[in-house]
C-alpha cells in the first residue's frame, strides 16, 4: 500500500483518544452537550485561552463550524469577507451562501488578509443601501496555502477589524499547525484575545470529528446554541466530542500532535530544499508545496498519494504534500531516500 | 447513581462497534464517504432493502437527516405536511423553516398519518399561487409518541402519495424499534418499497453518532451529495459512520438491539398493565407513557431518572420511559419491584 | 356587468392620486425613494403619528411589507407569532418561512390577539435551545375578519410584549378601516405608540399600490433601508410611492376613503340585520360576513360579485361582502333592494 | 435645474401611459394580473416573440425580476455565473445570495460573456461534491457598461449553454436600448429563441414601474406563479402593470422610446468624438462614457448632473452620461454647445 501525503484525515483518531471512548463507554451522561465531559473539555480550554468568560460549543466539522458562526453573526444584508483561497469560498459548496450571505473574495498571495487588503473593499462598498454590508472578517490559520499569521499581524489585524466594526473570526480547521510552526510567536491565549470568534479544529488534528467553536466577543455568544440545534449540529451523544477535546486538551496531546505533523514536513521540505527545490509558497506547517519535474512526480506517485496541485509549465508543476499526526517516520524517510536516488 | 429511562442516547455505543472503531483505527481510508466501511455497509444495506438502486448517505443526527434530506425535495414555494406531534415541527428549532419551507401540522391522536387526515389539508390549499404547495408527507417509525405503521398502513399511505403526486418520506431515528415492535408486520424491504425516502437511525440504537439516508425515488437521488456537503454534514473521515453501520448491519446487531430495547419495555408495560394501570397511547416499543399517581411518581423517581410528560388530573400524571438496547435486566426488574411494593 | 364586492382592489385609484401623477410627471426627481413627494409625505405621516422619530419607507404590497419587516427583525431561530386567521399564514405561499422564520399559529374566533392566547405558546417553547423562539407578535387591525382592536386591547398587548421581551408588529394593509370604524377609539398617534412596527396600507384604500412601514423602535430602525432594496423593493421611480401617500395624508384623504367604505358596509349589514340575518364575525369595518340561505345566495349572484366563505349547514353559508373606497350607492342600494323584494 | 444625464428613471411615465391609466380607472378588473390589460399585454408580447408556449409575468422591477428568476431556477446547490460588472453582483445588496445562491463573477472588459470565458469558471467546479454547481448564465443586454450582444454571439452564447447544461438568462433592464442600438442586429424575436428567459425592462424606458419576465423554456414555466407571489411581488392591482405595458408593445412605444435615448447619447458622442474624446467603452446605446479632463467635468457639472465613474489619472476622469426616453433637445444642445465652447 502507498503512504499517503494526501491529507491530514486519513485515519482515524489518536489511540488515546479511542481508550478514553472506551473506558467511558458504558457510562450515562446527559445529552446534547450536558455531559461531564464536555464540560471538563470546555473548562480546560477556558484555562488555555485564558479568558473565563468565552463560550466553548463543540460541532462535528468545519463547515458546519462555518456556517453556524457566520450565519449567527450576521445580519441578512451584511456579508463576510475572505481572502479568495478561503475555504469557505471554493470548498464548502455555497455553504455560507446557503444561510442567505454573500462572501466577498480578496486576492492575495499568501492566503492572509491585512488590513491594506480589506480598505479598499470597505471602499468599494459605500453605495447605501444597494450592496452588501462588509461585516465579518474571515481568516484561516493556518491558512489554506499553509501559511501563518504572527502576532503582530493578527493584532493588526484586530485593532483594523475594532476600528472599522467589524468582527474578526477565524478558521482553525489546522490551528494547532498554526500555532506549532517553528516561526509562530502567537498563542491560544493570544488568538482568543484577538478574534471575536475562533475555532479549534480536532478533525485534522487526531480526532475522529469535532471543532471547538470559542466566542470570546459577549455580544456574539447570546442565545447561540439554537444556532447549533437549528443547523443540525447539536449531537444527542455529545459524549462523542466531549470526550475526545478531554483529551486532545490534557497533558498538551493537541499541540503535540500538530507540531509533529508540522516537524515531519519541515524534514521533507528541508531535504527538497537541500536539493534546490522552489515552492508555491514558503510554508512552516504540515502543508508544503514544492514545485519537482513531471517526472520525478510520476515516480514519487509509485509509492506516495498526494495531490498534484498546480501546473507551473511544460517541466514542472507544484504538489501538495501533507503530513499528519500520524505521519510515521517510515514514510518521510522513504520519501526523502527516493528523492535523494532520485535527484543525485 | 439512578438508573435512567429518560432516552435511548444516554450510553456510548454498543461495544462491538468501538471494537471495530479500534481495529481498523489506523488503516488509512480515502475521505468524505468513500471509505471501504462506508461502501460495505451500503452494499449490506441494499441488500437488506432488497433493492440495489436504492442511493445511501451517511449523516450525523436526525435533526441533520431532516433538513437536508427536505430542503432537497421541495421548491422554494413547496412545503412539508407532518403530524403535529412530528419532530420536525416542535423539536427542531425551526431548522426546516430555516430553510425556506413551511411545515403544515395536522392534529392526530396516535402521531400518524393517514391518508383521511391529509385530504383536508390538500383542499385548504388550492388558492393557487396565494398559498404554500404541499408536496411532501413527513412521517417518524416508531413515532415520537412511540406508536408504529402497520404494513397495510404504510402501503395505503404509498398509494395515496402517488396519486396525489407528493413525496413520502419516512423519519427512521427509531425505526429499528418500529420494524421490531411485537406487533410490527412492516419489514425493512417493505419501508423501502412503499417510500420516497427514509432514514435508519442509529444514534439512538447503539451507535455513537449515524443515520443512514435511503433514497428509494431515483428523482430524489440526482446530485444528492451536494446537499449533504452544503448544509456541514459531509465528514471528512466518514468512516466514522460507515464503520459504524458495518457493524449495526452484519449479523442483524441492528434489529437485536432495537428489539431488546422494545423488550425491556414490554416487561414494564406488562407489570403495569397487571396493575391496572393506563397508558397515553397504547405502544409496543421503547417508549411507554403510563400514568401514575403522583406519590408514586416520587418515589419512582428517587432510583429512576424519565420524563413527566403530561399533567393529567389533581393526583395523575402521564410520564415518558424510554429503554435503549443498553437498559439492563437490573433496571427493569428493580422497576418493577418497586411498583410491586408501592402499588401493593 | 355585475357589481364586485369582491375586494378592495378592484378599480385603478382615487382620482385625486392620479392627478398628481400626472401634475408631477415630468419632474425630475432623485431615484429610490429621496424624491421631494417621498420626503414629504413622510413628514405628514409623522405629523400624524406625532412621532419625529419614527423611520418611514414605502414599499408596494402588504405581502412584500410583512417578509422584508418580519425577516430584518428576527434572528435565524427567532419566530413570530399569529392568529390562525393570520395573512402571514394562510395567504402569502410561505413568504415568511421563505426567509427562514417558523410562523406559529394561534387559534382564535375573532382573529384578534390577547395576551392570554400567547402565554401558553410561551410557555410551551422553553425546551431551550430544541424549540424556536418566539420574538414577534403580528397582528392585523382590521383583521382578516373585518374585526378592529380597541384602544385599551393594544394598549395591553403593547404592555405585555414588553414585558414578555416580544416586539409588536401590526400589518395595516386594512389600517384605515380599522381606524375609522364606528365603534373605533383607537388613533394613528395610539398605534404608533403601541407598536414596534406597523404599516398603513394604501393599495386597499384608494392607492395604485403601496403601504407605508413606521418604524418606531430606534432598536428596529438601523440599516433597514438595506432589507428594502436587497428583497426587491426599492422601486428606482419611488416618486410613485411618494406621490400617492402625499396625496392620501393631505387633508385626511385616507381615513375619508376608509370611513367611507366601511359606512357603505354598515348599510347593507343593517339592512341585513332588519332582515334577522346572523353573522360569522360582528364586524364594524368594510368586511362582512352575513349567513345567507343559498336560494338568496344565488339570486343575489346574478347582479353581485362575492366570495362564499363557508358553508354552515345543507341551507345556508356564510358569504364575505367587500366594500371599499369607491362603491357607489348604487351597488349599496341595489344590494338593500334585492334583499328587501327576496326576504319579503 | 440643472438637465440630469445621471440615470433613466428620473421622470414619471410617458403621458401615454398616465392618459390609459386614467381613461381606465375606475373599469372593475379581477386583481393579480387577472385584467384584461394584463393578458391582452401578453398577447402582444407573445406576437412579437413569435413564441405563443413563452409565458409572461409582470413585476415591479429588475432585482425583483433577477431574484425570482434566479431562485426559481436553481437547486440549493446551484449557482449562477455573472461578468464582474453584473447588476446582481454589485449593486442589488445580495439579493441572490439572500435566496440561498453563490454568484459567480468573471471578470471581462466590456461586461459581456463569452463560452470562453465560462469554459475555465466549468473546469475550476469540477470538485464534487466540494463546490457549487453552475447552472445558469446571466447576462444583461444591453450590458451594465452599455454593451451590446450581436446576434451571431448571443446564438453562439446559446448553443454553448444548451451544450453543457446550462441555462441562459438575460436582464433586459435596458433590453430595448439594447435592440434598438443603431449596430444591433439583435432582434425580439430571436432572444427569446435564444435564451431560456428574460424580461423587458420598462422601468429605465418610460414606464412607472415594470418588467415583464418571458419564460421560453416549458421546464422553468411550472407553477412560477408562486415564486412571484412568494418573494412579495404578486401585485393586487396588477392593472397597473397591465395597462403599461399595453402602452408600450402597442404601436411600437417601447422601441421608439430605446431608440430615441439612443439617439441623444449618440449626438454627444459624435461631438465628443470629433474633439478627440476617449471613452471607456465603445457603446452605442444609451451610457457613455467619455473620458474627460477634470476641468471640464467641473464646468460641465454646474449645468449638469452625472456620475464621475472612474478616475483615469491625475488629470483625467471617466464620467457616465444616461440619456433617457424623455431627454429632450435642449438638453442635447445645451451640453453639446458647452463642450464647443470648453473644447474651442
Amino acid at each position: 500500500m502507498k503512504f499517503s501525503f494526501k491529507n491530514d484525515y486519513s485515519e482515524g483518531c489518536h489511540p488515546t483518544i479511542l481508550q478514553a471512548l472506551l473506558q467511558h463507554n458504558l457510562d450515562q451522561q446527559a445529552g446534547y452537550g450536558e455531559d461531564e465531559y464536555s464540560l471538563k473539555a470546555k473548562d480546560l480550554i477556558k484555562e488555555k485561552i485564558n479568558n473565563q468568560h468565552s463560550d466553548i460549543y463543540f460541532v462535528s466539522g468545519g463547515t458546519q463550524a462555518n456556517l453556524i458562526v457566520i450565519s449567527s453573526i450576521l445580519k441578512p444584508y451584511q456579508c463576510v469577507i475572505s481572502a479568495s483561497s478561503g475555504h469557505i469560498l471554493n470548498n464548502e459548496t455555497g455553504a455560507i451562501e446557503a444561510t442567505g450571505h454573500k462572501v466577498l473574495s480578496i486576492e492575495t498571495a499568501d492566503g492572509k488578509l491585512r488590513p491594506a487588503d480589506i480598505i479598499p473593499v470597505l471602499e468599494n462598498h459605500k453605495n447605501v443601501p444597494h450592496q452588501v454590508m462588509p461585516k465579518l472578517v474571515y481568516i484561516s490559520n493556518s491558512t489554506e496555502l499553509g501559511t501563518i499569521y504572527l502576532a503582530k499581524e493578527l493584532e493588526e489585524l484586530s485593532v483594523f477589524c475594532k476600528q472599522y466594526n467589524l468582527f474578526l473570526f477565524m478558521d482553525g480547521a489546522r490551528l494547532g499547525h498554526g500555532l506549532t510552526s517553528e516561526i509562530s510567536d502567537l498563542t491560544l491565549e493570544k488568538v482568543a484575545a484577538f478574534t471575536d470568534v475562533f475555532y479549534l479544529g480536532g478533525t485534522k488534528n487526531g480526532a475522529l470529528i469535532g471543532e471547538a467553536i470559542v466566542i470570546n466577543n459577549p455580544v456574539l455568544q447570546e442565545d447561540f446554541a439554537f444556532n447549533i440545534k437549528q443547523k443540525g449540529a447539536l449531537l444527542a451523544k455529545g459524549r462523542l466530542l466531549g470526550i475526545q477535546f478531554l483529551e486532545l486538551m490534557k497533558d498538551n496531546l493537541y499541540f503535540d500532535l500538530a507540531q509533529h505533523a508540522n516537524q515531519q514536513a519541515m524534514k521533507i521540505k528541508k531535504a527538497l530544499q537541500k536539493k534546490g527545490t522552489a515552492f508555491l509558497a514558503d510554508t512552516y506547517t504540515n502543508q508544503i508545496f514544492p514545485i519537482l519535474p513531471h517526472n520525478l512526480i510520476e515516480v514519487l506517485s509509485k509509492d506516495f498519494e498526494f495531490y498534484v496541485w498546480k501546473k507551473i509549465d511544460e517541466n514542472f508543476s507544484a504538489v501538495r504534500l501533507i503530513t499528519s499526526w500520524s505521519t510515521g517516520d517510515d514514510a518521510v524517510n522513504r520519501f526523502i531516500e527516493m528523492l535523494e536516488t532520485e535527484l543525485a
